[in-house]
């Protein structure tokens, strides 16, 4: 049986969606909250089955932390639904009102995208913020978890769904694909689902990006760079590096790749790697940064590697023209930041750099959505369209033009007979 | 030798070009007009050469129109040159400003997207108009016009990088594909080429959007509804339903699918197809449709048909509802109208259907950037993210997130040494 039949119904309930009051929309996610607190026992349980499978495979602590749902992952969701509840209603919004002629006036208003694919590895807890920030939003979604968390995903999405339909919101809002050659059927669903977001590993991300015709919304790799300017202050540089570098390495905004000013990388190089080393970074570098300073290995090529661990590749570079062509041509356009006290220097790089997030003098670790006072982050964008960087509840939003007329026909316009008169209102 | 070696030098421009200031970019915009201008008599002569081979080939009249570039196309594109030059710049402009805390400011701001792909047939003055939207964007184009006037196109092309270039652009800033191959290199030339935007007939545009990984900005099929309700006023109806038929019928604008409320149909029917009868259009219509009235053939299926003719298919329909399920299903998402006098119901179709434009009591015929007051128009865009519907320069431009600190790191917020204050500037 093909989940296509199922996506219909969604996109027919899309269109019921779209116009559903954001007090309905909000009684819904506060209903869900509640539901999700008064079934936690019957989840933790269903989880347990999944910690319990994961253990015979072998899985690995690392992994098995991202699929737990434990009391401490319970709150962190509901706390994010009723921030949810309180922020503003993104759909409605009129971005422009103009009066075309006396009797024909054109508005530009804010809708939902229509139908969200969301496939995610792993964290079961990733299913109910994206089923959530899809219903604020008034789309509807179609949710693919990891089959490692299979009974977990299963009721949660049902404990979210009931939820949602006994509070108004229209049946076949939500769809949970449960079977892994449904992604490939979801890819295939162009022309139904609207807007795919994926949230797991690069080679997943990269996957979905390059077998589907549907918009993708994210990105795979995270490299990140930071130039140290020649007139870097050498303090903030070593506490910038260092925090971008181990604050959370596996992050996509963690600092990847060095680059250090080479007319005064002499005066900055020492203090710099003696800072990652003792922070326990390992340092890769080529070999003039090998010649100034010890090193862990030399390397000549394959720079532009994300290692998501504590690792970083050290390089120099004549100034900040050659920094910023260097991260245009080998970066993937995600946060890159310039240390220095000379602003001009930071305002060519900050314009240069063509990437989503550019940063001076602070750590790339920034770069998030709760950081920039987004509230509910619906991912990282390092496409340019669209939405870029950090994408918070207005990247699930899309417009239409409405225009109210009083029998207006073109053809007196183009004869001259009427005359727009563009007036914005 | 391939296309992509020429692309990269365009990608590097495109650093260059997006901090160049605006007055240098609109004094090269006036350079392109004069230059146009003064070489007039050589522009006409190589496309007399398109003509001349236009017609050993045998093609026809309207498509020789399209192809011709004369005083008349001359004017237009210089005249929409000087208007360009007068539009606010599109990029720069600060979207948001936020303290994320005292000394850590948050700003995102326009910027050009990069690279544009413009794929384009017949028409050689689409050419100017986009070159010149891209330059006033600050974005880098590569141009691929159609082979039936590559003398017409290699001329305008050649006035129009050597003005802009000796104005002060960076070289490389336009690159132009002639040869028909290029076509497929382009459009693998995802990670150079930022954005496509392909202008044509609707299986060119299909070819263009089924066989990349660029985003494509655009529209195949236009199939436009306008659905007469039962509280319709028939003066009106018959008025909008004929010029939004015959006032420019290839338009991708033009109604093709009637829709007529069935409980009153026999007061609505006769007078709407009498109109349009009048007016030259062939009557397809239902075999209910036919037994009220007299149409020129009865058809049963293949109703989501764009004619781009003096062609229209009739259909009744229960109601506003079932109006929108089936304009939903059936349309293009381009524009649509609903004729009624009854507000409320004009409202449940404005938020109901799922169409870029959607439109009350008047012609679908609207919608388009002119008729909107946008100046310049990109193109209209049918897809959802982005930009939707008549697209003007806004859609040439993306934003990027700008963060300025004096050393600040995530660890001292994570750990709570330091807090964000989130406060908009």
């Amino acid at each position: 049986m093909s989940i296509k039949s199922d996506i219909l119904k969604v996109k027919a309930a899309a269109t019921v969606l779209s116009t559903v009051s954001c007090e309905i929309r909000n009684a819904a996610l506060e209903s869900v909250a509640k539901a999700l607190e008064e079934n936690k026992e019957e989840i933790f349980k269903q989880n347990a089955k999944d910690l319990e499978n994961a253990e015979k495979l072998g899985i690995g602590e690392a992994v098995k932390k991202r699929l737990s749902f434990n009391e401490d992952k319970l709150k962190s969701v509901t706390d994010g639904i009723y921030q949810l509840i309180n922020l503003e209603d993104p759909i409605g919004k009129i971005t422009l009102s103009r009066e075309l002629d006396s009797d024909l006036k054109l508005y530009r208003v804010t809708c939902p995208i229509g139908v969200i694919g969301v496939i995610f590895e792993a964290r079961p807890d990733a299913l109910v913020q994206i089923a959530t920030l899809c219903l604020k939003s008034g789309n509807c979604a179609v949710l693919k978890g990891g089959k490692e968390t299979a009974c977990t995903n299963k009721i949660l999405f049902d404990i979210i769904y009931n939820a949602a339909i006994s509070s108004g919101l229209p049946e076949h809002c939500l769809l949970q694909a449960s079977t892994h050659s449904e992604i490939d059927e979801l890819l295939d669903c162009g022309g139904y689902v609207d807007l795919l977001i994926p949230r797991g590993s690069n080679g997943f991300v990269k996957y979905i990006m390059e077998n589907t015709q549907i918009p993708v919304m994210g990105h795979s790799d995270g490299i990140c760079h930071i130039y140290v300017d020649k007139e870097a202050d050498l303090k903030k540089a070593c506490s910038i590096v260092t925090d971008a570098k181990i604050q959370y390495c596996a992050a996509c905004n963690a600092v990847e790749t060095l680059l250090v000013n080479r007319q005064e990388a002499h005066k900055l190089l020492p203090e710099l790697i003696s800072a990652l080393k003792k922070a326990g970074v390992t340092v890769n570098a080529t070999r003039e940064v090998a010649d100034i300073c010890q090193v862990d290995e030399v390397v000549e090529d394959g720079f532009n590697k994300e290692y998501l661990d504590l690792a970083i590749t050290v390089k120099l570079t004549d100034n900040v023209k050659t920094a910023i062509e260097y991260i245009n041509k080998n970066g993937s356009h995600h946060t890159d930041a310039i240390i220095t006290e000379n602003i001009e220097t930071a305002e060519e790089f900050l314009n240069g750099v063509d990437s989503a997030d550019v940063y001076f003098n602070c750590s790339t670790r920034f770069s998030d959505g709760f950081r920039y006072g987004f509230g509910a982050e619906v991912g990282i964008s390092t496409g340019k369209l669209h939405a870029r960087g950090p994408v918070g509840l207005e990247g699930l939003v899309t417009y239409k033009y409405k225009i109210y007329g009083n029998g207006n026909i073109v053809g007196d316009y183009a004869k001259g007979i009427k005359k727009f008169n563009f007036k914005d209102i």
